[in-house]
């Protein structure tokens, strides 16, 4: 791939990394001088909002869900039509950062979701926008993305705009220690399947093949110390830029074939994202293999594996040691939902087409009865 | 060197990177509906400003002169007063885009270049600021630093500022196809430099180092070709990518003993800044090669040399087969003022204080000797 094809580059302006950061958001709002705020968090982080330092009474919207839906949304964009905030910030993992960003740019600019689904449908930025990721795998506070379900569809809306990029990212690795080691393990192979599948995506770039591969490399060196010792903060802050290097990659590349045989087991079966792409990515690595065998062996090795080994087996036993449950019947998947899951993950062509290998509805089926 | 230790990161938000992207500059300009705009340029570019594509009768300013001092600076000034740009454009090396920074924020602001010389003395942003690089070596479009030299005391006024930072760079590698040998290898070297002695610097950075390694890679892999063939587009993009990322490696970490030892080569012997660099890099790679020895193996080999062999002569041989002149007798520097430039070289404490290994008055006075 030649370096010189054109690539564009967003990036959050100023990002902060490193241990004991996260009050760098309250000085952040003092120096802007900022007393309408609003905090985007789920019910845990609602309960640390202190840690940002905020000046003022920040307006809290304490109920961010697992895979947030349009009527999550809709909650919190009423919040902030009566708060008119100056200041939003994300604070969470992915389900927080993603609305937070709908909640940055929708108010008051006459747009509904439905208006801005698809790539550079926003019309205008409202509010500033700070992100504060606490958990390690989304990569969502470097992004420009937003995803949100829709119930009547069961589909993820895929929101994508300029707009909805952080002023500021204020990654504190610390945050992430009170991740549960279950946890830790799914988000942190899912910050690793967005390095792999945008490393093996036909659209790769060598400008964020750099990412990718350091991204993978952290995970496969770091991800099974912090699930072994959660407090472990060179650890945390290994998985912290892991996740960081995976949301560089969304961004010009984005995901294959793993996310999109992933999305049916959050859509239809709440089994939360990572976990669900930590269970496809030995399925889609194994199954990729055969046309991108170069880059297959590199992602092998940068995990610590060996590309000369069976990478269907080494690479679910990567995931397996790290205590996830591979199996979906043991997640509550029926195998009598496994048609449909087909039929929907098949349907997901924006992430199929770039897929290094062309893949049919009945090799996805396939997987997810060898996932069983 | 622990990964969670804090650091800062700032990035001009979009960056468009490739062959042929010039003409973006334009569209942006008529996106953002900017009618004021004023070019910072060297003679040269001043002669291409139409490849912009700039909407209306864009002022230019096209005399950006090497090593700018604070008179060119406040020609530029000058300039800007009249004008009272919307958008500023730094359009050729280093020089024009340090010009150019300084061009976006002290008009109308009461601040002169001395009231801001150092971190952060820059009280606001005045204008929108586009950087477009016409060479590969000072990576000066994705920074918050300015150099200008003080005719009165030879020395480099350093001004940092967050408000300095690009809203949009511009990287169209075919830009720098105009860039005759001899400074294509300077420059190349310099942006090595910029990532060697950031990888080496006592402050090094964990996160600073994926681009510092990168850098000096791309550097090894495509230098030679480019000098060889100017017209080689993935070799002109390779180079501008190590440039870009030598200045990522620049902010938060920058150069050390490399730079200052080279300074005053250009402020008293007009030596352009690349070559300068590049004629003292093996010499500090080589002294500091005791207290660093695992980092300079890691450069070595990142440049396709032997770890194993002579550090000097090797990257003296990878310079020098450059076509680069090694020499500063050559370059009309005479040894009687070697001592002077010792001193002042040695006064360069914001570089120096950072160097690996204590380097005293008389043993950079022993590399100008060696490099007679």
């Amino acid at each position: 791939m030649n370096l010189a094809q054109p690539i564009e580059i967003l990036r959050p302006e100023r990002l902060l990394f490193g241990t004991g950061l996260v009050g760098e958001v309250g000085a952040y709002a003092r120096a802007q001088g900022f007393t309408r705020i609003l905090v985007v968090a789920d019910a845990f982080n609602a309960g640390r909002v202190r840690l940002l330092d905020l000046p003022g009474s920040p307006s809290v919207f304490g109920t961010v869900k697992p895979e947030p839906d349009i009527p999550n949304l809709e909650a919190l964009l009423a919040m902030a039509a009566a708060t008119q905030p100056e200041l939003v910030i994300g604070y969470g993992g992915g389900s927080a950062m993603d609305l937070a960003k709908l909640a940055a740019v929708l108010p008051g600019s006459g747009q509904t979701i439905h208006d801005v689904v698809g790539p550079e449908k926003v019309l205008r930025r409202g509010a500033k926008l700070v992100q504060v990721p606490t958990t390690a795998g989304t990569g969502s506070e470097a992004g420009t993305r937003s995803l949100v379900t829709d119930p009547a569809s069961q589909n993820k809306l895929a929101v994508q705009s300029r707009f909805m990029l952080a002023d500021l990212a204020v990654i504190d690795p610390d945050l992430t220690m009170t991740v549960p080691p279950a946890v830790t393990a799914a988000t942190g192979v899912d910050a690793m399947a967005h390095c792999a599948e945008a490393f093996t995506s036909k659209k790769s770039q060598p400008l964020i093949d750099l990412y990718a591969l350091e991204g993978i490399r952290l995970v496969g060196r770091f991800l099974p110390r912090a699930v072994r010792d959660g407090s472990d903060s060179e650890a945390r802050a290994g998985l912290a830029l892991a996740s960081l290097y995976g949301g560089y990659c969304l961004g010009p590349v984005n995901t294959t074939a793993g996310h999109a045989v992933a999305y049916p087991l959050g859509t239809r079966h709440h089994i939360p994202h990572g976990h669900a792409c930590a269970l496809i990515f030995p399925h889609v690595l194994a199954f990729n293999a055969p046309v991108a065998a170069e880059k297959t062996g590199l992602i092998l090795d940068a995990l610590g594996l060996s590309a000369a080994a069976d990478i269907f087996a080494q690479s679910h036993r990567f995931c397996a040691d790290l205590g996830i449950e591979m199996r979906l019947g043991a997640l509550g998947v029926p195998e009598s939902d496994f048609a449909r899951m087909a039929d929907e993950a098949s349907a997901i062509r924006r992430l199929l087409d770039n897929n290094p290998r062309d893949i049919s509805r009945d090799q996805i089926l396939a997987m997810y009865r060898a996932a069983a």
